[in-house]
């Protein structure tokens, strides 16, 4: 449980670090724009209510597909193929970012932690 | 066979490497966490069997999403979202984490051997 | 929405950075070359329309697999895991490049700025 | 093209640099061994042809999971996960290694560039 505690600590720490560069923040902004765009995308040409197609465009973009919801004209088809390939993508940038701030972060608590121990 | 003995031996030496590591051990914990709220709010906004329930948690947080299981109702729908970031965000840093600790004891039996041989 | 602009031009610069290693460019026409012959090959073994044959391809390389559509014959599921191994495996390549270069490119703007810095 | 037959070349030196490491051999190994005991497992608890049982496992491994063949009884369910987690522990092992090789082959391939220039 106190793994917990510090690892939320540790985890927000990193989003605070991954947000300063503008590439995280970019690619956070990325998603909710695609994720805003496919949402009205999916409710015209598909006619699904706006929960189904939050829930589709995400569980696509997770690369979950459940399969419950499918897109089934060709536009459809285009527009779910475009839309992952950049979602998909976005999605591993945010955790490339994350995780490469997670290594950051702990490269500098190692590193605080030997000069520390270098002036005792 | 033999290199399957040896990569054992190093997945679990990097297992404890990177238990060291509070990001690790949160991640872990984190996973456990989630599946254990999942399988009980699936048994009781589903109807599901616990196994069931487990079942669809983890093939959701792999990112497999077999299909055989969706969440029918509106409120199931949005906590499958929610688990399902959360949770695959955990996946991907666990084997962040182990990817790097076994990295890392590469690195360090690299420089050992250096070391023995320059001693030579 | 100023971060999404940054992030796009990182991205194509990152692109720019990770185009110019072998790797990069390889993987990329690699996929390419798998897709056409895949699509090729769904539209003769199972006699799909082309645009069925790419989304089904692509759908399958990012390893959403909806399941709408799947092979039916042994030729064909034999084919598919070939497929799938491939072509999931250049897609981590493209993604682990594209991300490789975005890191070392936010390193050089570190090493800049701090240089920069250093002869105020 | 020219970039693709470079690209095979570098695949190539790259499963060579990771296979002179313990990790990416015995990670290979794990999955053969995983694979051949889920195909025996799904043949023998679920009934399906052999070559259903290898298609079902690498499409698990590779977290396609398109849904058109799933494990059916509770122990089937069990298996599945256990299977999963291991397996897509696996993958994502040997991604990361080859991931890595080729990152380390690209830094060996600058260094000899930078090397040369130096010489000149
Ligand atoms: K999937
Ligand atoms: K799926």
């Amino acid at each position: 449980m106190l793994g917990l505690v510090v690892m939320i600590r540790r985890f927000v720490a990193a989003a605070r670090t991954a947000w300063r560069d503008g590439t995280f923040r970019g690619a956070v902004s990325g998603i909710l724009i695609l994720l805003v765009s496919a949402t009205i995308f999916y409710t015209l040409a598909e006619g699904w209510p706006v929960l189904d197609a939050v829930y589709f465009s995400i569980v696509t973009g997770l690369t979950i597909g459940y399969g419950d919801l499918v897109p089934t004209g060709p536009v459809s088809k285009i527009f779910t193929v475009l839309y992952a390939l950049l979602s998909v993508g976005l999605y591993v940038l945010v955790a490339a970012s994350l995780a490469s701030a997670l290594t950051k972060d702990a490269a500098d608590r190692r590193a605080r932690r030997k000069h520390r121990r270098s002036e005792d």
